[in-house]
């Protein structure tokens, strides 16, 4: 295996063989997936960077490697600096860094199938005003250097059964034809994963944790579609199951069969589909409306199937929770327990569902410090054990064939401070505050976020992260196009209006540097609500993880009459759902945590 | 006087001798005023449409008027449905009905100094799809054929004393010009009116409740600017006081000076000046930068003095209120108290104070059913008696030299039923819940807008209005940039950053159609808060209005102790505060008034 060093500097061999100044490295795939399969990690190829967000620049003479705040500290772990120089996004961008430091005339390339239209048009406006120019690569110079390449997953397809969807795939596609003829359009290209894998009924494995699978596909105004995706994985089941009214097609053909789209009115969503596929249409003489991906409503709001089985998904989940609870209590206090030990025990209870596919993200499992790092992920060199006077976070979820969970516990490992209590209970209050919140259809998710944040800005306090995101249907975990952030902040989604069947998490935090992390979480189905004298349509949310929360921590004082009501009454229902499923000692102490608190 | 018909009859001849096929009138000035003065009230004179927000088309065969919902009725009762049609805001627009109604390679005319560049664009991209032209006049053909138009005000300028203005404009210019120089522009444009008074420390009466000045300004990066304004209002004690740096020059000399412009690199904000001033630019050869008006946000962010001068003026104004509050409860039972008068006896005692300039704005005086309605403007047409059994909204505010008020109380005229009570106590647990927040710096107003409004969605109820607004010193009631709004609402500004030093108003409010109104309004100070243990630098609010609020319209079993706790706090700072202002029966009713509420 080649050193970082020999990566980059084969790399820059390979641009000057193609005649090129400069390289742009992002870390998505051809989808604008937000996690990739391992054939395109380039980012983390080339430099070794292994967090969720990030982009790189080659130049002859300089490289340089983009991340967030959330990366500050693990990118300069993980990546070499003599090689690589650091930037911070949103402090600088690749844009303006390359309109400082390209060298004016410089043929910087980018991989077309790799960026957003519009982020190719941002940096070719920055670099034009240095004289340099972005040039589109019909090869990725990387793949050609990288020879132990993994190959694109082989996985076969498999079908989601309509018992489950709730609706055919003929419906859906009907859906989108009527949808297309009210626009004036003959097709939709969806590029989308989740977006397919919704659409034809089907599931995958080529990229972990999500079911979905590498393809491509255009929906037509007559209700029928072509499918591009890799031969392999289709065997006659599936074939039936697509039925007649989808032709079946390699997934290298897709842009050969764009190019057949002359003359055709196109939609394509620009968030959701990379510059090459409207490059290709342009070319072809299509004509390319934007709107948004015809699927993205549809799929967040949830039909009666599919919320069965995110309930049926939850009450397996809550019981696997509980007893990974109850298992960290008996263990921890031996104080040989350790974050990557947990994570495996739970990992295991869950599996012991046989109806458990994969979990819907790597467990986010931090001990003291580590807790506070929102976006940790445990390693053998990071692993700390779970010491007595800490907190210890859990986040993490399953992906069952009838639904997809997210859950976050923070329990006290022996005697938590009354600091401790006073950050917990206020997390709770927030998350309470948000549960119960009801207001009128149409409503944004950005309007409720700060409920969520109020007692925690009371004492000063805050999180650096949205307050709730979209759950799909065993899908992914972060599903569009909703979500409880403030508006015009780091992630999209806080202006679209909330509608009844969206599910969503409620997960406020609290993080202390260097001490610990705190945050609940259990995700949430927005529910009409019925008011006697109402003037409007009103929505509430309906909770829908169950698990115990954490009783040493809350500080009972600081909890009105009304929310330890709702404390009491959810752990009532924990309870009643979870218990069934647990015995002997188990089932005790499940019925000790969700005993009545009182003041 | 002539007939509405006949002034449409002759703007269509004068349109026909300037071949134009049509014309726009939109409702404002050459400086985009909230508020316009009678000679350009061309809307009002054409069509007879009082309201406040609205524009007009006529074409050869067809004359349409739009306005939005609270006009609905209003513009029908008003507008001569033979001669015009009635079209309704955001369903249609002008752009969209032209690219309906206009006759194909129609010309179209428009005054550019009435208009923003944003609206030329995107008029001009819709007639231009039906093949007609959108043709800038060089003068207002309605200005032609309105014989009886009234010239503009020329009332004198006034010196805004600097141990008001809390600074020299000499100081405030050379902000501006080292605004400039970071933004390596030679000149800004000052086109918007309470702009070019708080640059200058100048104030005039050319707008009715608004103490601003018809006038342009150019400010220039050394520091000096030119002010265009009459002659005639321009006395010497006003020269002296503009002193050396500032060049002055007739208002009509503007458009010529920006003629003058060329090879300079000018700020103008598009938000806040008219399409004419850009086009003068271009013309010239000037290079426009679109930026912010540089004077926006530091007249938002109030001085020590300018809140001196606010707290002074809130005093009078709250003493004059609970003069008002008692006289009302005094004289309403005897059934004989109407709406007229009750507004004509709040102006008297205002009046009273010798520091008043003006009203602020028309108040907004409304019994009953009249309540209801947000915009309401009492006539001899619909003034109500105050009966018993109803509710009474006084909305309004006063122009103090040394500040500006706004303030709304509602009052229960003989015994409330309980559902007002119900109603009132949750628009107050909304208001209590916005003053009370604790918040970070750089939060929104968008943010903390439905703080205000969950007491009402408890009940299926809202309002269809923001929450809050911006607020000057000696300057427009409704002054931007910050807005307490939902953010991509009907009104801008939800997603300015709040800042110490501004002043807002609170004013959630419930309007049940045909029935009653209710809004809860006092002015708030953004100002920081320390927390112990905070690690955010925190703001919070400071109420500045104080005047009593009716407690026979609070229900104290719904109010919690925090909230009961405020309200009996707030009435002590009222009877402190005002108490002293007041004797005899006046001092014990406010001493009744204010008297701790208990359960």
């Amino acid at each position: 295996m080649s050193s970082y060093a020999d990566r980059l500097a084969a790399l820059r061999q390979q641009l000057s063989a193609d005649r090129l100044d400069g390289f742009v490295v992002p870390l998505t795939d051809e989808h604008m997936s937000e996690y990739v399969g391992s054939y395109a990690q380039r980012l983390a190829w080339l430099t070794g960077f292994e967090g969720s967000a990030g982009s790189a620049v080659v130049l002859p003479a300089e490289a340089a490697i983009f991340t967030d705040g959330r990366y500050t500290l693990q990118v300069r772990a993980q990546v070499d600096g003599e090689q690589w120089s650091f930037q911070s996004v949103p402090e600088t961008s690749i844009a303006a860094w390359l309109k400082e430091q390209a060298p004016e005339g410089a043929r910087i390339g980018y991989d077309p199938w790799l960026h957003s239209r519009s982020w190719v048009k941002q940096a070719s406006e920055a670099l034009s005003a240095r004289g340099a120019e972005l040039v589109p690569v019909s090869a990725n110079p990387i793949d050609k250097v990288w020879s132990d390449r993994p190959a694109a997953s082989n996985a076969k397809l498999a079908v989601h059964p309509e018992r489950l969807a709730g609706r055919s795939s003929a419906d859906k596609r009907q859906e989108i034809a009527d949808w297309l003829t009210g626009q004036g359009a003959d097709a939709a290209v969806l590029a989308a994963l989740d977006s397919i894998a919704w659409t034809f009924n089907i599931r995958g494995s080529d990229v972990s944790h999500t079911p979905v699978a590498l393809a491509y596909a255009l929906v037509r105004s007559d209700g029928t579609a072509d499918l591009f995706v890799a031969g392999e994985k289709v065997d006659a089941e599936l074939r039936q199951h697509l039925g007649n009214g989808v032709r079946l097609h390699e997934r290298a053909a897709f842009e050969a069969a764009l190019g057949e789209l002359a003359g055709k009115t196109v939609a394509v969503d620009p968030e959701r589909s990379v510059a090459a596929i409207t490059q290709a249409l342009d070319k072809a003489g299509a004509k390319v409306v934007s709107l948004r991906d015809p699927t993205v409503l549809s799929r967040a709001i949830k039909n009666e199937a599919e919320l069965a089985g995110h309930r049926a998904a939850q009450l397996r989940d809550g019981a696997a929770m509980a007893r990974f609870l109850r298992w960290v209590e008996v263990k921890a206090p031996g104080g040989a327990l350790d974050e990557l030990a947990a994570s495996d025990k739970l990992e295991a209870l869950r599996r012991e569902n046989p109806e458990l596919k994969d979990l819907s993200f790597d467990s986010i499992s931090g001990a003291g410090p580590n807790g506070a790092i929102v976006h940790y992920r445990s390693s053998e060199k990071t692993n700390r054990k779970l010491e007595s006077g800490s907190l210890y976070l859990i986040d993490s979820g399953g992906q069952y064939e009838d639904g997809t969970t997210d859950i976050t516990r923070t329990l006290a490992i022996g005697e938590p401070t009354a600091e401790m209590r006073d950050r917990f209970t206020r997390v709770l209050k927030g998350h309470i505050a948000l549960a119960t919140a009801v207001f009128p259809k149409s409503t944004k998710g950005g309007q409720l976020d700060s409920f969520a944040r109020r007692p925690l800005w009371e004492a000063g306090l805050d999180y650096a992260h949205g307050t709730g995101h979209g759950v799909g249907s065993f899908l992914s975990v972060h599903e569009g196009p909703q979500r409880i952030a403030p508006v015009g902040g780091a992630y999209a989604g806080g202006d679209e209006p909330l509608a009844a069947g969206m599910i969503l998490s409620n997960e406020p935090g609290y993080y202390k540097t260097g001490e610990y992390g705190i945050r609940i979480e259990n995700l949430v189905l927005v529910v009409p609500v019925t008011i006697e004298g109402a003037e409007k349509e009103m929505l509430g949310f309906e909770t829908l993880t169950f698990a115990p929360i954490e009783r040493r921590l809350v500080d009972v004082a600081l909890l009105s009459d009304a929310e330890l009501a709702w404390f009491n009454d959810y752990h009532r229902q924990v309870r009643e759902r979870i218990g069934p499923q647990l015995e002997g000692e188990e089932r005790q102490w499940l019925e000790r945590q969700c005993a009545p608190l009182s003041r």
